[in-house]
């Protein structure tokens, strides 16, 4: 359990520098067999690429560094709860573990919205862990919108 | 019509593409204006990138292109039915009309699977023209994979 609270606080710092980079800010981490492979926050907004949110950074910053196509074996943390997007795109990197932070009622598509991993046309599942550093993660996303609303 | 025809030729030129690089046979065309402003076949293996399908690659190169992060009034082609990933992209990207060539019930997300566009967290939908050319799109799957069986 610590391990998997290391690998949480390590997305939290990712989130926390996106949001420096002025990115809605959430983090990823990518690990597998122990050892982190790819962190990424969110870099939309950097990179002019809506599909590059911190799970795709991840996968596709792995998968390079990999060579390889898939991640079986690779488990994902991420602050916030999946878009269906990303969830997707989870599904087919071969995702081991998905564990994540807060819950997103409004995009999410894990627990929320279509639910994808749940679906007849998802063909590979993660196992799912939720409610990793909820507070801290929803937090840091409160402040970063409570400070554009300030702005 | 004869323009909508003109540019769906295009992505079954970037589907056959495809298929001579050994990538599943999908083809996509981005147009602005009535201006090709991408076109890519899919280039999940030759990246080592899943989330590189047809309709994401050319959304990224779209983006690059003008340099900006949505595409508001962009229309895309696609010779088969975007799957959940592509679907939600889509969306996120602000595309304006999409039309698409094969349905794909195993795993498309338009009008079958999720049905992404029609759900509450969508946040934007495209118009949706499904059926052009759908004959020669499944024929350029269904010939690649045969080939494949026969390997």
């Amino acid at each position: 359990m610590a391990e998997t609270t290391h690998f949480m606080d390590l997305a939290l710092v990712e989130a926390q520098a996106a949001a420096l980079r002025n990115e809605v800010p959430i983090g990823a981490v990518l690990v597998l067999d122990g050892r982190v492979i790819a962190r990424s926050g969110n870099r939309t907004r950097e990179l002019n690429d809506v599909t590059a949110h911190a799970e795709i950074a991840v996968i596709r910053m792995a998968c390079e560094e990999l060579g390889q196509e898939r991640l079986a074996g690779a488990d994902l943390y991420v602050t916030l709860e999946p878009c269906t997007m990303c969830a997707a795109a989870i599904s087919f990197a071969r995702i081991r573990r998905l564990y994540y932070g807060a819950n997103d009622a409004k995009g999410g598509a894990v627990e929320s919205g279509v639910r994808f991993f749940n679906q007849q046309t998802c063909h590979h599942a993660p196992e799912v862990y939720s409610g990793m550093a909820e507070v801290e993660s929803a937090e840091i996303l409160r402040a970063f919108f409570q400070g554009k609303r300030g702005e």
